[in-house]
């Protein structure tokens, strides 16, 4: 029997909820002249009073010193071993904007890009051209048909496309067109074993006939792919945890981490008050509910350290709302730190607080990376959180006899 | 080579000793108006000095959030793996009343139970029969030939029983007859697979000759068994650990704990103190004494916060004629925690102090939870202590070049 195994035999369905906050890129680094960092300088009151109350940690979101992305930080939160469970780019991004993947479709990330004369790229996001054109090039390009496979293209934000390949015999061992830097050709998507060169074979067809049709528009004058991968297959929360769970996010690959586990997703508006008013309005429907803010980690990957602390107040001022719903277990984590000094992901553990009544005190009196390293949680795998919210919930059985 | 093989290769019989005590359902949560828990409000003067000298921690027993049952909480802290490691309940009962199991022996954990006329039961337990009764009772069921199958019926205590199938091509993938309600019928033992209807279908011959033998005895009128287990068969402690090894424990499933890891078990009485009688009495016979303690868990049980209180300020106060003896190492920690608060086992996880002249100092100055979160062990699995014990005690060589 395997940890996963055990909890999906001593998980039980009760009516205790669950909220999981998850403050994207919550961690970071102290700004030098004052040694805090984003969260210590922040004036965080309501989160400082939750953790005076709750048991608080750090979390190692996939392992020490591992630098997560979006997605092995959310599956671990989720319960998910993060290494197992690799979910490609592509489909994570066509899952993200409500695409109904199905068995065999492989799907990858797309940049409308902006090529010269000589074929070189020279702006990978072809001038962050608007959403609205991106939509109109994108039904040029929508649903090609070659060699039997059909070819769906959809839009997702501003430069950023999907598309699917749907057909018999697709494979995702296929590497990117997107060379990921300008000043070169867009690569060869070539196979990387025999199952594969189908793929390969007609996702070139497809680039050369987007080259073709978007020769007139510049900038958006090609398409870049990467990401190839297939449906994701993952036991849901329901199987795992006897949960009836919904997600509350704005940002398109969020909602579609959700949905690859199995949950709701809920619509909601852009702001935290927003998503906090979807909670309300959905509270007695579900008992657990994963709500994600993603506003900390852009901050933090534009290297702005003041917007990111201001970004933490407001969550904190908002925060009375979910509050005051009085959830029997309330997480507050992120799914990885975003030092504003890195500008990007990192691998610094990140804080966390479990607040129930059935928390054991642990003296930390605010929430902060300094002051979650004294924490009753200790440092824990970001993937045992789950089982630590559902035996605060009270929704698990005792294991063995 | 995983972490046992390990051990094994590096692990060196010496004289030096290594006492365990185990306070079952040590840890707990706060009694809400003072913030204090049962063992943060019991005067435990020795406790803390012993705690002053060691190195002290916390253990999850099983994983985090996980309660686990007395079995994988007692397996942790000798060193094996809890989750890999399951003991059919069955199995344990007839353990710890000192039974010899044979291999190919299937036992079930009974009670005798009260039905009504129409076969529905009414009491799970016949009215907490006596154990004088129901060994009686017990007597008049035993050693029945069912098939070629001996059938032997041993009482444990008040209404509960084990009843052992021994006989060639038996299994103990079978259903329980218990439907742990009281309303309904028992159930029909069902054969979970092929190879167990053998033993399903002589399960119930027994039952309703049970039912028949028992008919005028009300309230103990029928018999209900689950919990259908083979004998577990583990590595001994002397093969993990090349350790002489001896329990001294009173209540029947430890010892049964014990004797499955080859430990030796030791006749004493059922108060620590007697315990600690019977350790002076065998201290040269062995180099591993694992000592249990019941009392904390079942005031914990109860709800009693001030008995377990209590229970904790005798342990302490009799703790001296344990220290007396200078062991090597001497560990003292919990299977499990047992807040009175929750009535029951919880995930919470246990203090432990590690006492012995090698222990490098963490500044804990008292035997608590909220003191052991700064501890110098940190937050550990329960299955690392044996390995620290073992070290700590100067038995273990080095690993590898």
């Amino acid at each position: 029997m395997n940890s996963q195994e055990m909890i999906r035999k001593i998980a039980r369905p009760t009516d205790s909820k669950i909220v999981m906050l998850v403050i994207d890129g919550l961690g970071g680094l102290p700004f030098p002249e004052t040694g805090l960092t984003e969260l210590e300088t922040a004036r965080t009151p309501n989160l400082d009073k939750l953790a005076a109350g709750a048991i608080s940690g750090l979390i190692d979101p996939v392992a020490p010193g591992i630098t997560p992305g979006s997605a092995p930080g959310h599956l671990a939160l989720f319960g998910y071993d993060p290494v197992g469970c690799i979910i490609g780019r592509g489909a994570l991004e066509a899952l993200g904007i409500d695409f109904k993947l199905q068995p065999g479709d492989v799907a990858a990330r797309g940049n409308f890009a902006t090529v010269d004369s000589r074929g070189v790229i020279t702006d990978r996001r072809a001038g962050r051209l608007s959403t609205e054109q991106n939509s109109k090039l994108a039904k040029m390009l929508d649903r090609k048909t070659i060699e039997g496979v059909e070819v769906i293209v959809r839009t997702v934000k501003e430069h950023r496309l999907v598309v699917i390949f749907r057909g018999q015999g697709l494979a995702d061992e296929v590497g990117d067109s997107d060379p990921q830097q300008t000043g070169v050709a867009p690569l060869e998507v070539t196979a990387l074993n025999q199952a594969a060169q189908k793929t390969a074979a007609i996702a070139n067809r497809f680039l050369a006939h987007a080259g073709e049709t978007l020769a007139d528009h510049h900038p958006a004058n090609t398409v870049l792919l990467r990401g190839f991968s297939v449906k994701p297959e993952h036991a849901t929360m329901a199987e795992n945890y006897k949960l009836k769970a919904a997600a509350i996010a704005s940002y398109p690959m969020y909602r579609g981490l959700a949905r690859v586990v199995g949950m709701d997703v809920l619509p909601t508006g852009t702001s935290f008050e927003d998503e906090i008013e979807t909670l309300k309005q959905n509270y007695d429907k579900y008992n657990f509910f994963f709500v994600h803010i993603k506003a900390a980690d852009e901050a933090g990957e534009d290297g702005d350290f003041a917007a990111k602390v201001d970004v933490l107040e407001r969550i904190d001022g908002a925060l009375g709302g979910l509050t005051g719903l009085a959830p029997d277990v309330l997480v507050v984590t992120g799914d990885h730190s975003t030092p504003a000094r890195l500008r990007g992901h990192s691998w610094h553990p990140v804080p966390v607080l479990i607040s129930s009544q059935w928390c054991r005190p642990d003296g930390v009196k605010s929430f902060s990376e300094s002051a979650c390293i004294r924490g009753g949680l200790g440092k824990q795998p970001a993937k045992a959180i789950m089982s630590l919210a559902m035996a605060n919930a009270l929704k698990l059985n005792k294991f063995g006899a």
